[in-house]
């Protein structure tokens, strides 16, 4: 099965410190997890935790799920005082009424741009972003812009397959979750406790 | 950049429900991080807290990893009612007693072997387990035969990069988190909240 080249021989136990670039300082970063396989909400969920286990306000905004879809992850996260915004109104297909979801999409996105300006928040978690900025309902170079601009110690994290260009370049680290397997493909259902 | 090729153009707002296979029960699932980007452990501690939020038992069990990595984590999950172990020593390249750190992942092993089949977890997260599988410190076989024949409510994640093929085989799901940029490699320090 072809996965990443390992940069050396994984059999090898290391015994020396890895090389490491001169390091410099940055007060924040921009995040991207995308990709077609498992593990971008819940990794940026698992970065929310991180966060809350440093004391930092963080402040989740769905842009597309919603309903019984990470219930768990709110569920838990508001209880240790993350400030969750279910914005989207679910899954495209479920909708009857396109320019409501679109208009929804907007109106979460104003609301990312003023919690992100605030600076309140050392975390923001912009989930499932990238799926109204391909529709066309959401500008990417404005999506940039807003990273670029961003309070010097707001880290943001987005989240949602095929990430647009704009937002890779003005991201510090992008990681593509890349399927190889998937239970569902055999027709295993999705997982209550695991995948919501 | 090249990423995954996308199944559909994702510019097309989707209006039809995707087409899903038949449905088949199944009582647990094994999930697989690889890769050598961001997100491996971070999504697994994502699936320790949503589990956690379903009121499941759950257990941790670091394999390499120890000392001031994943405190953040390892706080917020033991307030939780999480199980953690640090059976791991550390980096190889800070230890000056191989022998001490493969006999240590050895116990550790042992303890999860002890923990799987004990079936009071519903989920057992085998964190950075296969750096000393791929040492030769412990046997990829036996963990595959342990994963099979665990008890039928017993989830497992397993992290780490360069998965055996033999424990990718008997995963359920496996996904590869793959680097597409890195902070790091332009010399941003791992920043506390974020990377710990």
């Amino acid at each position: 099965m072809s996965r990443c080249r390992p940069d050396r021989d994984p059999s090898v136990v290391p015994t020396e410190t890895p090389e490491r670039p001169p390091l410099t300082r940055q007060r924040s970063v921009v995040i991207v997890n995308t990709g077609h396989g498992k593990g971008k909400s819940t990794a940026a969920f698992g970065t929310v935790m991180r966060g809350v286990a440093r004391g930092w306000r963080v402040a989740v905004l769905q842009f597309v799920k919603s309903g019984r879809w990470k219930v768990g992850e709110e569920e838990i996260a508001t209880r240790l005082g993350v400030d969750w915004a279910k914005t989207g109104d679910g899954f495209t297909w479920l909708t009857d009424d396109l320019e409501r979801s679109r208009a929804l999409a907007g109106a979460a996105w104003e609301q990312a741009q003023v919690t992100i300006a605030a600076g309140e928040h050392k975390l923001v978690v912009l989930d499932e972003l990238t799926y109204p900025v391909n529709w066309g309902w959401i500008d990417a170079g404005e999506v940039a812009q807003v990273l670029r601009s961003r309070p010097e110690e707001v880290n943001v994290v987005v989240t949602g397959r095929d990430a647009p260009e704009a937002i890779v370049e003005v991201a510090d680290t992008v990681t593509e979750m890349r399927k190889v397997k998937h239970a569902y493909d055999r027709g295993v259902r999705a997982k209550r406790g695991l995948d919501f």
